[in-house]
Formats: C-alpha cells, sequence, structure tokens
C-alpha cells in the first residue's frame, strides 16, 4: 500500500507518513501531533520520545499507539514500562532506537538542545527524511551533519518559522540566483531597552515573548538574541548559503517571517500570523499544502510592519554567533554549550541576564579550535564547554 | 541556432529571444528596449510600433534595427518610410503586421488603451508568445484571449509589477490551493483625501504619483484606483480567480507588490523598490533571473510598510470595475471605454477628477449587457461606447 511518487526532485509517501516524533511532549512535540491528529490518514505516530514527562507520554500513546517510545530519564523509563504494554527505551541509546525504528520513514527532532543531535545522525544514516526543530544539530555540527544528508539521499526539511519561510521563498528557483537571505527576528522582550535597563532585566520579564509562545530555553535564547544567531548559522548549512549573504533586520510584528532576494532584485517572503503550525505541517505535508486553522493574516488590520537593524552591541549574543559560525570548526559547539548551561542557570535565577553573553564569549576566547571536527569531536568539546561553564558560574555565584 | 527548451511546462527559447515590441517609444516600452540592450545576447528585436513618436522611433530603428516598424498615425508612417530603408507599415493593421511577423516569437504589447486588444489577439492565433503590459486586453476581452492562449499554447506573461508579483508568488505551487490574491494598491495621491478635497483636486496633483514613475494615462488609473480595479479584473483571468478570492489592500510605499494565501493560511508576497524593470525582465527571462541595477531593498531604511482597506466610497472607480468584472460580459469594455475617454478629457482639463467616476457610472447604467459576446461585438461596444461617452462630455462640458 505504500507508494512512493517522486515531486521536484523530493521523495514522500503518498498514502502515509510512518513517524517517530523525539520530544513529543514539548511545545514543538505537541503541535506537531495536533497537526497529525488533523490528518490521521496521512500519519502513522511509530515512536514518541520525552525527557521525563511520563504522565503525558502516556495520554500520547494511548493515543496514537505508538509501536515503542523512549525517555531521557532512566528512572521514568522504568516507571512507565510498569504500565505500559509497548517497549520503552531509555537514555539516549534509547531516543537514538526511536530514531531508527524499523516501521519509519520520517524523523520529527523537536528534542531541545545538543542532546537532539546523535539521534538526528543516526536517523540520516537510517536514510530516515529529518523534519528538524533541534537547532542545536546544524548549529553545532552542521558540516558533517548536511554531509550526512547529501550521502544518505534524505530529505531535511526545517521546522522553523524563519528556514521554514526561506524554503518557501526558494520553492522551485535556482539557489544560484540568491543575492541574500534576510532573517526577520521579533527582537524579544527587550528590542527598545537602553544598556541601562537591560542591566536590570528579570527573568519572568525574558519569559515573556512579544509574539511567540514557545519553551523556556528558546524564549530566553530569543530575548539575548542568541536565538536569531543560531538561525544564521542554520541558514548557513541549510542553504548553503556563505554568511555574507545572510542578513538579519528586527520586525518586531513577527509577521514576515524571512525573505530572499534574488539576482534581479526582486524580494521574495513569506508571511503568515505568527503560528508554529504552519511550518510544523509544511515541513510534514511538502509540496501539498492543507487547510489549516490559523487566524487568516489581515495586514490592513494589523497596520504596520516595521523593521530596523538589530543592535549587536547590545545584543552581543548574535554577533558570537556569527563569527562563531564564520570561523567554524568546533567554535558553533562552543557558543551553543555555553549558552546552553548560562540560560540554564539564567532561568534558575543564579546568573544575570547579561552574564550569559559574557559567560559565552570568555568560553569562546578560552577555546582551542579543532578546524575540521569529527561528530565525535563536538560532541566531547560540547560536553568539556558545558563542565567548564557550570564550573565557571558555580565559582562566580 | 534556436534550442527550445522546456522548463516547469513553459517553453522559452534559450539562444536568442525574436522579438517585436507594440509601442516602443511609451514607457514600458523603452525600459523594456533598456532591458534588451542589457542583455543583447538573449534578445533580437525585429519589430517595433509606436503611435506618432517619430523622433524616438527613428533612433530605436538605427540602435536596435528592427526588421520592420509601424506607426499607428498615417501621416507619420508616410514621413519615416521617406527615412528609413525598412518596411513601415501604418494603422491597426500595420501594428498587427509587426505583432504577427514570421521573424518573432514573443511579442511585448505596451500599448496603452484598447488599441491593444485586437494585436494581442492576433498575436495568439499567430502562436507568439506575449509578455502583456496593455491592460486593456484582458479588462475588455479576458475570456476570449485566454481561451486563445490556451487553445494555441501560447505563454502569456503580465509585465505589471502586480500580477508579476502574483505570478512569482505561485511560482511552483498548486493554483488550487490559494484561498486568496491580494493586491497591493499604493493609493496613488489621493489616498488620504476627505470626499471635499477630492472634489478639488487638479490635474497637476493628479499626475503626481507617490510612489511610480508611469505614463500619463495609468497615473490617472492609479489616483482614481480604476487601475486597481482593471488589475483585479487581469488577476481573475490570469490565475482563474473567482472575484470572491481577490482582495485590494492600500499599502502606500508600494514596496509588497502582491500576495497569495495558499490553504495553509501561509502567505508569499513579492516585494522590491518600485521599479517596472523587474516585472518587465522577469516577463522576458523567466525562468531564469539576470542581474539588474535596481536599487538593493532595504527595509531597515524603509522603516514601516502600512496597509489599510481602500475607501470604495471615496474611490468608486475600484468598485464600478469590479462589480463589472463579477457581472462579465460586455460590463468590463463599458467601464474601460468610457474611463479612456473621460480620462482624456480630464488630461484636458476639460472635466473634473470626480467627473470621471461618475460618467463611467452613467455608462454603465445605460449599456445593454452582451452575456457572452465575439471580439468583434466586445470591439464594436468599446468603439460606441467611447462615442456615447464623448457626445455625452461635450455637452456636458
Amino acid at each position: 500500500m505504500e507508494l512512493v511518487i517522486y515531486y521536484l526532485g523530493f521523495c514522500y509517501n503518498a498514502l502515509v507518513k510512518l513517524i517517530s516524533i523525539l520530544g513529543s511532549t514539548g511545545s514543538i512535540g505537541t503541535q506537531t501531533l495536533e497537526v497529525i491528529q488533523k490528518y490521521p490518514s496521512k500519519f502513522k505516530i511509530n515512536g514518541l520520545t520525552a525527557n521525563s514527562n511520563i504522565s503525558l507520554l502516556k495520554k500520547q500513546i494511548s493515543q496514537f499507539k505508538p509501536k515503542a517510545v523512549a525517555l531521557m530519564d532512566e528512572r521514568s523509563a522504568q516507571e512507565l514500562q510498569k504500565v505500559v504494554k509497548i517497549k520503552v527505551y531509555s537514555g539516549l541509546e534509547g531516543i537514538i532506537k526511536i530514531a531508527c525504528l524499523k516501521e519509519v520513514d520520517t524523523v520529527i527532532n523537536s528534542v531541545v538542545g545538543s542532546i537532539g543531535v546523535e539521534p538526528t545522525y543516526a536517523a540520516i544514516k537510517a536514510k530516515k527524511n529529518i523534519a528538524l526543530a533541534n537547532k542545536e544539530t546544524l548549529v553545532t555540527a552542521g558540516d558533517i551533519v548536511m554531509k550526512a544528508v547529501k550521502k544518505n539521499k534524505v530529505i531535511l526539511m526545517p521546522i522553523d518559522s524563519e528556514h521554514s519561510a526561506i524554503f518557501q521563498c526558494l520553492n522551485g528557483e535556482d539557489i544560484k540566483k540568491v543575492r541574500r537571505i534576510i532573517i526577520t527576528a521579533s527582537g524579544g522582550p527587550f528590542k527598545n531597552h537602553t544598556k541601562k535597563q537591560m542591566e536590570k532585566v528579570q527573568l519572568k520579564d525574558a519569559l515573556k515573548h512579544p509574539t511567540w509562545t514557545m519553551g523556556a530555553k528558546i524564549t530566553i535564547d530569543s530575548a539575548t538574541l542568541m536565538n536569531k544567531g543560531f538561525e544564521v548559522i542554520e541558514a548557513h548549512h541549510l542553504y548553503d548559503m556563505p554568511y555574507e549573504k545572510i542578513d538579519v533586520v528586527v520586525h518586531p510584528q513577527s509577521i514576515i517571517h524571512s525573505l530572499v532576494e534574488f539576482e534581479d532584485r526582486s524580494v521574495m517572503a513569506q508571511l503568515g500570523n505568527p503560528n508554529m503550525k504552519i511550518p510544523i505541517q509544511y515541513a510534514l505535508t511538502y509540496p501539498e499544502r492543507l487547510p489549516t486553522d490559523i487566524k487568516i493574516l489581515n495586514l490592513a488590520e494589523i497596520g504596520a510592519l516595521t523593521f530596523f537593524k538589530p543592535n549587536l552591541e547590545l545584543f552581543p549574543c548574535l554577533k558570537y554567533a556569527i563569527i562563531a559560525g564564520k570561523i567554524g570548526g568546533t567554535l558553533p559547539a562552543v557558543v551553543n554549550a555555553a549558552n546552553e548551561i548560562a540560560v540554564s542557570y539564567f532561568l534558575q535565577n543564579k546568573i544575570k541576564f547579561l552574564d550569559i553573553a559574557k559567560t559565552i564569549f570568555k568560553m569562546m576566547k578560552k577555546h582551542k579550535l579543532i578546524k575540521k571536527p569529527t561528530l565525535e569531536q563536538v560532541l566531547k568539546v560540547d560536553r568539556e564547554v558545558k563542565q567548564e561553564t557550570r564550573s565557571y558560574l558555580n565559582t562566580k555565584s
């Protein structure tokens, strides 16, 4: 019953997509399941993974009937295994098992953090198509992962409003004719702050994103603009675009999700009310577009779309990420690891908002660059920098 | 030496496009020649036509070396024939000759007015691809012309920033998945006028378009928003889109040239600094994009893109055109003919700005609709309504 058709050089399963979701209890994971629930004839969930949220995962199991699941947390896995009949794997190894299930053709990776890198890589090597929400995969190991994508002839679709926008703008166009990719940034809650105001930023303020509802880690990354820096690195890898051809513009309304400028100076843009369901569904159904229940865009009602240049002095994280991307090698992994720990400390109210950037810069300066690392080396750097960052912040706080 | 390749279902001549330009001395005509001059290896001009501008046509002949030309004006044609060696045709018959030259594969119709309809139709029947700037072709005879396009399997590319934008947004997408086409309007110079101010509008004010430099007729049509009404009718025919799915939004900066909303509520837009060279060149080189020297779009510099609903009470021409489009048959030809004459009277300072709309409404009410007219009937209605409009305005003024 499985008919594979080819369209625009991309293959996809015309009848039922067989899916594993890594991180199914998170923000992107639950929204992905809502999309899948709306089109039950198009998708079959065969695997789910979570960190430790047993109660939600249990509900998802009874609703979507996967063949197996995994929990990162060993104890939670044991607990869940007692009450469900399907196999419950555990740890990173368990997550990778779910990513590589035989009865799966598409893996949605919506895990948060560098823990998501290995499952993506394993799934690619197992010839699974990838719908990627995990930023760390391309930020820390972009060269390695994109090489594997080409070698294994799988499709990697971005689940991210910006990269999905770029993909839609490029649709059918010649990538060689692109002059510039313009990534929009909401600017986060502090876009109009002065240096003085930035010094007094509280956790609760940083968690209030003006346009998007997201997980805590990415909300802080949006407030520091680190998220935008990561997106620049991802765009570089996804679209094989030199950094000089990637711009960032602050657009507080988050209506234009990104733009592509072509050689003839014609610029394509993708717009919509800010809702992750558009990029999630597009990644799952491309090249088809299916109805969604998202609020219709009404430009007259919105009135104005505004734009300004990001302030790299007030938001040094964006600068650091781009510098790391340009230098390449293991440096983006350093920025990511230091950021991941610094943000977790900020989320625990242990450090100040501006300490995030300072910590990252400290770790960047210390790092001994490996120019063409293997995945193992990247992961080792990730572990080491996280440990160093913890030590540094523990002595500091 | 001519290799015809097929790409995305559209055929185009890969080596040299053999071109006739109808209306080569006008605004679009001269800009088209500038584009062609930039890429001499891609185009060969075989035919040119003008109304009566001998001096410019003579320069174009010596520069582009067409095989034949035509002038609408009989006397001008005779005068030119004395001083050039190539054949100079005259009248509408002459224009049609140039449109149907054997050594031509693409006809650029940038004639202003309903005089452009017959040459387009003749060229389609002679299996020429069309790059269409002449609005009247689709406004007055859209059903007939699009039927001929399909029957003769030729390509009709729009030369118009709005329709070119829609075409670029649709690129490779399924037209059945379109929920809505959103055509942007600059709003013209009177977009913020009150009814009182509208009554006092002077010709010189109406000729000052805020964002686009265009010919006089289309500049007035932009001030009344009739131009936007015509574009709605054209979009209906070009993209086989019901009128209910076509919206107009005023966007004073003319940066977003139009948008397409898909079923998934994702909206694609095409942007650029207002310059007709983008749509002209795109129509000629599609699916290829070649560099232009147009100012690069800088959203941060522009700062804000604004939008509001058009006021159909203050700009009744837009309403009349859409009503005429919905009713169909010969009614759009009536609106066009009455408008063409009323605008020419306004350009001669013989009537007031608001009289344009009043005149059109008068002619619409008088008209006996032919539901499925032939081209001959459309052209007869065009001639008759123009005559009636003249009589009406002459007795009035």
